[in-house]
């Protein structure tokens, strides 16, 4: 195994092939999801139907293909979207009248439908979300983060006013914040993107930014506000109260399985994958140590405390492989498991039984009494210990000093010479496109967003021109 | 209203939009799945993934498109699909080289995928499923029933022996039955395919078939045993414990999302859907009554009510809107919500509330105290309820005494000129394809499966040649 120090990006793909959770597919950047794999996704998807759910927003679900027409309806969202997308050309033996595109997102078919559905200010606020496969032919593909087909949730909604949209828009991210902060343990930058990096037909966007532990961004989650602009171009238009029609204001907000991957590259190690608790499919492996085949008390003693933590509805199995012990620690850990729990003769004497927690390097020992206990709220502990670790990670990447191109030209030089990570910079920027430009051409960094007021200290000047600073703003390298 | 008897194709689709249950899309034979709708798919979810993963099959996800080349591998399995496949032929501006199709179902996909992942007797049974949407371009469409994009669930297993994977393709059968009766409260018909009604490339195929109120039949659920013919297309070979290579046999087996419609045409009734409650979005209704707004004891009982249902985590919503009661009667019956409470100023005096079952013409008085488990208890007695009702209603809908085709057509105009279905008809076959296609040109009516041995009394003479049968089959027209 290559180390994370060695090769960040290799040590990535080895640590996911080898942890099985993803496999490569035929066709150009998709990837399969194996069951390990796909189940992240699943525990992600429960968490975000029950918050969703909870604050009525409800699942429904929209065609797959979208008429070229749709698309041509946003200026701004064909020319964000479509030099990507996959086109139906045929089907059923012949040419089809108007090519059809594989989804990017869904904000044109839903638009139409809601033009349909939204007619009176009683419609209001419609709520609603999809869980969809959606596809984005990029030329650079990385398995989870970066993928040509992907799994996310899209939500859409509509309000009567443009306060009730932002205050839904907003929500939305702090959703986004909780969930993945209190599932993944993945801490997140809440924040505002630049005009440039706004999604295609949108007013504002929102996002939750992630740092990897190689310094490295990943955009964890977006939330846009759309104005009436989507309204305009589908006449989503209803009749208020005064008996007006009016447009209606949307937004959308979107996740997807590229959180698995920034999960992985926030807690992995060099043992292989670290899996918060919460979303792993194994939470503890109970393996048999020493002569166990000769002394059935062994696998007496485990079966019973795996049949204690089932009971519990924790997710627990049964190493009986003939496989040696050690090959069996390394096996477990390589995917991830949070618990190993090892009982062998002499536990069995002592009454005790072996605990070793993915993210700590001694083994515990703990009374049998205790186990089930000991297991139930270790899981919350070490849930909460990687999410304090990973900000303490971010923290010693995070650099808050730095107030010209050159110094940041030299920062990563001397990173760089060092063997270590640029990490985060948080920059004043005088709010045009000509600097975000400058900054990315020649450092490679790209704005990751604009904190929101008083979580950091302002920057006063531009980083590039030296002129005052409309908005502090995190830059970055990003995936 | 247009009721059942006067055009039941025409109240099928009056009954699904007016009780909100789906939408057209402006793509050919795609529907939109709204939130009522969608909510039913998510109940038969969260049940086919509930008895899955009791028996150790795991979800995960593979990718939407197919290269053409992996359709070619098996020639029996192309000839069936290619007439309705959708082609992706161009992406990101650029004509691709090999031509994708959208998935049909994924045999192929996976049958690639597994031959990588199966290389020893350790590795099986291997038993995966997909939830995913899937494409087939027909001719004649119809919401739930038959679109162009639908969401399935596909199970793909891998066995070493032949005899190991007829069990698992007659264990998934038994799942399906036990679903669709338990949670959809569909009586279901178990049998074998004839040959010529096989999926495309399996050695055998089994379903599980039902009948709709106007006689017609739905195939609600496939199960197929391949043999180890995907296993040589695809080159699935195993080390046994001798240390030869050798062939898995495989099995697929899928449920789709014309289960809602099947449901919708097994149950509703002239005022609309009649949902069984393990699968309703909304359980329970509660109605103010009499001059509610000037009472505020009336919307504190119904208040007092919503909340001891939800806590028992039933499914209650307060229809509290400006509507009449007799308005709010109408709507909540035609979307089918099983119980319906109301409460009035009388009601308060009496110490009770009136309840009306879905499917019951007369109100019941229950006592306040007695309201919860009332609800809890009846919900079960209405899911039996359905199921007991609708297996009265194929029962009358069978024919068993028709041995000769003159004899099915003559029964068939009885039927129609009595303004009736003519049903389902028992009869003898003798294995030919050329019988099937007899009784098909002449009534319209196929071979839909042969029931398992001891089910029902078997036949001895071909009601198209009078030859001796060897089978006996159901026929019927289907959707």
């Amino acid at each position: 195994m290559v180390t994370r120090k060695e090769d960040f990006s290799k040590w990535y793909l080895q640590t996911i092939q080898q942890a099985d959770l993803m496999d490569y597919a035929p066709v150009r950047g998709c990837i399969i999801f194996k069951p390990d794999g796909f189940e992240i996704w699943e525990h992600i998807q429960e968490e975000f139907n029950r918050r969703f759910k909870e604050e009525g927003i409800r699942n429904a679900y929209f065609p797959m293909l979208i008429p070229e027409s749709f698309f041509n309806k946003e200026k701004d969202h064909i020319e964000g979207f479509s030099p990507e997308l996959p086109w139906v050309t045929e089907a059923a033996g012949e040419k089809l009248e108007e090519r059809l595109a594989l989804r990017p997102t869904s904000e044109t078919m839903i638009g139409d439908a809601m033009s349909r559905w939204v007619q009176s200010y009683r419609d209001l606020p419609m709520e609603i979300n999809q869980w969809a496969n959606v596809f984005r032919w990029e030329k650079r593909t990385l398995p989870f983060l970066r993928t040509s087909e992907f799994l996310w949730q899209e939500g859409h909604t509509a309000h009567a006013t443009a306060e009730e949209a932002v205050k839904r828009t907003m929500r939305s991210l702090q959703i986004y914040k909780e969930v993945v902060e209190d599932l993944l343990a993945i801490p997140v930058f809440s924040g505002e993107k630049t005009p440039s990096e706004r999604f295609a037909g949108a007013e504002r966007t929102y996002s939750i930014e992630a740092m990897m532990q190689d310094g490295k961004a990943v955009q964890a989650g977006t939330s846009h506000f759309m104005g009436t602009k989507f309204a305009e171009a589908f006449d989503i238009r209803y009749l208020n109260p005064d008996n007006e029609h009016v447009y209606a204001y949307t937004t959308s907000f979107g996740a997807s399985t590229r959180l698995i991957g920034a999960m992985i590259m926030t807690h992995g190690d060099d043992q292989g994958l670290v899996l918060p608790p919460r979303v792993a499919a194994t939470q503890v492996v109970l393996i048999p140590v020493g002569p166990w085949q000769k002394n059935p008390a062994i696998m007496e003693k485990i079966t019973e405390i795996y049949n204690e933590l089932k009971g519990l509805d924790i997710r627990a199995t049964i190493d009986d492989s003939e496989n040696s012990p050690g090959y069996k620690f390394n096996e477990w850990e390589l995917r991830g498991v949070p618990f190993r729990i090892e009982v062998g003769p002499r536990d069995l004497k002592n009454e005790q039984v072996m605990v070793k927690a993915r993210d700590l390097d001694d083994k515990v020992a703990v009374p049998f009494a205790e186990i089930t206990d000991y297991i139930q709220n270790e899981m919350q502990v070490m849930q909460s210990r990687l999410l304090e670790r990973a900000r303490k990670m971010n923290q010693a990447q995070i650099y808050t000093d730095i107030e010209t191109l050159d110094d940041l030209q030299a920062h990563i030089e001397a990173k760089q010479a060092a063997g270590e990570n640029p990490g985060w910079v948080l920059a004043g920027w005088d709010g045009t496109e000509e600097s975000e430009a400058k900054i990315k051409e020649l450092t490679g960094f790209t704005t990751r967003n604009i904190p929101f007021e008083g979580t950091v200290e302002a920057k006063t000047t531009c980083i590039v021109t030296g002129k005052p600073a409309t908005a502090t703003v995190w830059l970055a390298r990003a995936y």
